[in-house]
């Protein structure tokens, strides 16, 4: 047994267990988003999101991670690694390539599953099936390359630790031009344009789904450092959760005083919001600085809730509001308040320029492209349900069952395929 | 890399991802509760949780730590490390302060947690914010100072090696005394003093808060030794297991052959009484020991639960049993049992008698400053539900929605907060 | 601190953190079973884990660790460590003999809850009760004996990693005869012999439970390795994913094409046959060949399923599909695929005959004994529910209680135990 054994071995089991826990993240989406829909989804969304890692996984097998990964094309794209073979040796990993690849499909499973979130309720299931398809094998990872896979972005400069920007500012505007593309549900905006509200499903299963979440982000930001010796794991551990306590906090004391009312799904989704902001961060900023990072991401996403509902947009389970804004707040809080070379903190604009470019470009990136994709889709598989499948239900529409039944008695086959609900 | 870095970095991670397993606990401490407690009041003990998890973490940060761990002060109180700064070299770890921080704010949560339940469908919200920050701030660190903060109780030699008297008896005195202070829930007692039976809303639902906490169990007693080359980390894990599965086995057999049939709250409070029970002797007592600790800690909680009842106090999740009477039993067993200094193993009467002592004293604190800290607040803000909120639930009065919805059709915002329940 | 004494820690925290997470896959199993059966046998189910994890763990702790892992007599079975203690160091493991005993223990759990899902809805709760004794005293460590505790099998040269013949395979078997001993629930085939369809309680709840299995199998396959600079960790994590995504990809777009609809069911099976798959091999195959392997295990379990019905055996959560069938698969996936020594790898036939050998022996074994175990347990309690029992519900005839309540009021006493059911 020789010291490196047994750095190498510390390393990967340190790895191996954050990617595993971050996979459990796929079951805080499930639940997350199952309990915010209305019941006749449920099956539906939880389907999506076995989507998500099922297909999603095989999509950055097969090529997604040699388009993140692979040996850099002019900044642009990486070119080699598919199935995980070839020489990756660039790649200058304490851990085997095997292990970092499972943390990075992880990660490529999360910001798919952000969008599932947001064209809850009407997309067609074979044409989500091309989206992830898409965005799994092309969107993420020519962007991810960019940043985090010796890429421009990441020459330039730009610092985003564990994905404040390339998983959820681009995931979140991916969600926003998928929403707006496929239009608002059936009944959410009355023919005057005023919102009404969508009572959800299962509280409880969405806050089962938030823990988990939650669970998986100290995987997600400490992980991320790839490294077990790494100094900055007890501290990044720490303003992961306080800003995402402060982001609670936050949400449940602005709706408590402000309506007289604690909101439930503001405060699951205030924490939830405080945890994306502090993503990108969490390895530069110091312990007060999380703490405002998480109380501003709570109170951006409440605001941007309503600012999406006056402007029509449909987004079922909050995935803009979490995700793409608390996204950008905490990419640019990386500009303010970076320890070493913040505006706040020492007086530079130099980060917060580039943070600011890199965000544009992200979310540019992640809209433009979904948009585009929905449309080529949307020539073969038309993306959107139809009305009659949405007003069934899609758990009925595309999956022939609903997600619980009362009743006690066995069913016939062609009593079962001809019932429609049961409600 | 030298040796030093690398056992430096094994035990970081080791702490962060047992801190992690615990504060997982509280989707269990949430799932559990809203299980057993009534249907119209799911949805506001999760908030509960909530607030546990949010703003008790962000008063820890602000004052509960410094009081618990800072520099000593004649063996009562912490006189530094108010927002975890200034000068913490005595906690004397191999770890960061950020590590050590994270795993103790961990702790504060699930002792608040633990009153939560008892209070559950009938405290006010906004009281009940008040007595997390009391709690957070000033009850739990100042006792946790005594015993784990280089306090007089420590010196003395009391040993409760993760919490079984610092967390859990603590926890569930505070339970009684709330649960007293509030009285029963409307109608849960005959006008004759009848203690009659509450439905639970979800039992699979508890039955996963069951697991996770069982799983993070192994974070809370095996993490505590905050040092991942302590020899006595699979001891630790192998009696925490034992334990639990006496606990439940002895609750389920109990109940099979006393009632005719094996009731699953028992089983499921059974479990969590045999881990409650090992928490402090679980570095000190051997195998065998441990499956005597859990089953009698089961048939303690079982017997609780009849006192409890019969006395007209009203503990809806079953806090005070489990948590301070097998708290309780769990500190005395350290005194009985412990292979070097026990009663029953040396026939040494020193360390029982300290064990009781401790026990004695931070049983009436709990309770005490509980008491007193509720009479204050009431001052300001009634405790206590009011009957109509009580009645219509504690969702709808103080949420505004129910914990799950089975309509599919969206509402206007008049007509959403009109409605007070679905039911 | 010695480079030994890190070592020694590294390896400790490996083993209790992926025993840990084993352990919760209890939950998983119970919320998976929960939510495929029917609304009125939910308790009984998950009280059916709580019997698997207290009573299992201490049957494994009185005797069934020594038979499994004792001192070898003659390749047959072992013969001390009752009750963890004697001289065990022909174990000859790098971790101490208590962490070992809780990842083996993790592992006896997991077979017999394998079990309880095949009988469900159907066999009496006693009856259960003594049958999870035979399994987890003597079927299991006997059978375990020979493949990993130096017996016959193991020293023929049969290759089973993390235990697709030892746990599923011989669990699966035994699910089958036991399935079949007690014979179809009421109303599951017509008078004519034709299956009829039972709607699942609760979709949402098992998938949770599919997602905490699935974590819980990084620490299943990865962990057995026992060993944290086990230069395989990687490798077997990986494949492990692929596996499972390609299982639950599969079934996936199966169903889509084949009936027009992606079933839900199917899908979370799918997932957790490939996950069954690979678990043998995880450590052998390269991942071009994990995916293959979870693919077929996907259509397998599907192909299985359907057979079972023509059969008339009824499975209520398809225990015998996923994990027999695909233990099976991938038991002899081993000796196909295997790098250094299968089939079509190295065009030997001698792993892939030992293989067959093996698992015919373990699977004759499990079905063999378990058969008769419960014909002798039939002589005193019937295994069999009474038909009245199994009408109203396992939940109310031995429990007392249904799963969830939506009333609000409490109930008196006698009011309680005269109700039947609520629906």
């Amino acid at each position: 047994m020789t010291l490196n054994t047994l750095s190498t071995g510390l390393d990967t089991i340190w790895v191996v267990l954050t990617a595993a826990m971050i996979l459990l993240m796929e079951g805080g989406f499930a639940l997350l988003e199952a309990g915010f829909v209305r019941h006749k989804n449920n099956v539906n969304i939880i389907m999506k999101v076995f989507v998500d890692i099922t297909i999603g996984t095989l999509c950055f097998y097969l090529a997604g991670f040699a388009l993140m990964y692979g040996v850099d094309f002019h900044g642009l794209i990486g070119t080699n690694g598919f199935l995980i073979s070839g020489h990756l040796s660039h790649l200058n990993q304490s851990i085997s390539t095997d292990t970092f690849w499972l943390f990075q499909a992880a990660f490529v499973i999360s910001v798919i599953s952000i969008v599932s979130g947001a064209v809850a309720e009407r997309i067609n299931f074979r044409a989500y099936i091309l989206y992830v398809v898409l965005m799994t094998t092309l969107i993420y990872p020519i962007a991810g390359h960019w940043v985090w896979g010796s890429g421009w972005l990441g020459k330039l400069g730009m610092q985003d630790f564990a994905g404040s920007a390339v998983i959820h500012a681009l995931g979140g505007f991916s969600a926003l031009a998928a929403a707006m593309f496929i239009g608002p549900r059936i009944g959410k905006f009355t023919p005057k344009g005023t919102s009404t509200i969508a009572l959800p499903s299962n509280l409880p299963l969405a806050s089962v789904g938030a823990f988990l979440l939650w669970f998986g982000w100290f995987g997600f930001n400490a992980g991320s450092t790839l490294n077990a010796t790494d100094g900055r794991i007890g501290h990044i551990a720490i303003v992961t959760m306080l800003s995402a306590a402060s982001g609670g906090a936050t949400a449940l004391l602005y709706t408590l005083f402000r309506y007289n009312r604690s909101d439930a799904p503001a405060v699951i989704n205030g924490s939830l919001a405080g945890l994306v902001g502090i993503t990108a961060g969490c390895a530069y900023v110091n312990d007060e600085f999380s703490v405002l990072i998480g109380a501003v991401s709570g109170l951006l996403m409440i605001t941007a809730t309503h600012w999406l509902e006056s402007r029509g947009i449909d987004d079922p389970v909050g995935a803009f509001p979490v995700h793409a804004v608390s996204g950008m707040w905490g990419t640019l809080a990386v500009g303010l308040f970076a320890s070493d070379d913040g505006l706040v903190t020492n007086g530079s604009w130099h980060l917060l320029g580039i943070q600011t470019l890199g965000l544009l470009i992200l979310c540019v990136w992640g809209f433009g492209l979904t948009w585009f994709g929905l449309k080529l889709i949307n020539l073969w598989i038309p993306v959107r349900s139809t009305a009659e499948e949405e007003e069934i239900g899609l758990d009925i529409s595309y999956h022939g069952i609903i997600a619980a039944y009362q009743a006690h008695d066995f069913l016939k086959e062609e009593d079962y395929f001809s019932r429609k609900d049961e409600d």
